[in-house]
């Protein structure tokens, strides 16, 4: 992870009946679609870190050439 | 609505650190993050319906040229 604070896209492939019915959802409480998943999200990784503790922000371990996050190396 | 089943993408933005967290959360039950993100969708979806009844999968009428859904007109 290079910009924790940055901001960067989520793209998510949904059929157009579920789009319709979260744009009615989101309408419903005054949030643009966007801002109505984004609040999905977090809501959804704060009762996870609740359930089983804090979730590391880092990118996990990957094989590859420079896929990793080894500190020192 | 004009194509119910098209595949449509929805996109969100968030900050750096809620991703690499949604990534591990994805990564955990063995899905991509944008399969991770829909499962959560469509779970969303499924118990507010449990809650308050079917949700109208048309777009709402909207006021302004062109926006509307009323049909016959």
């Amino acid at each position: 992870m290079n910009h924790p604070n940055r901001k960067e896209t989520i793209t998510v492939l949904v059929d157009g009946r579920t789009k319709a019915k979260l744009r009615r959802l989101a309408g419903d409480s005054y949030r643009t679609l966007s801002g109505y998943v984004r609040h999905l999200i977090l809501a959804h990784i704060r009762e996870a870190e609740a359930l089983r503790g804090p979730i590391p922000d880092e990118e996990p371990l990957c094989p590859g050439p420079g896929r990793g996050t080894i500190k020192g190396i």
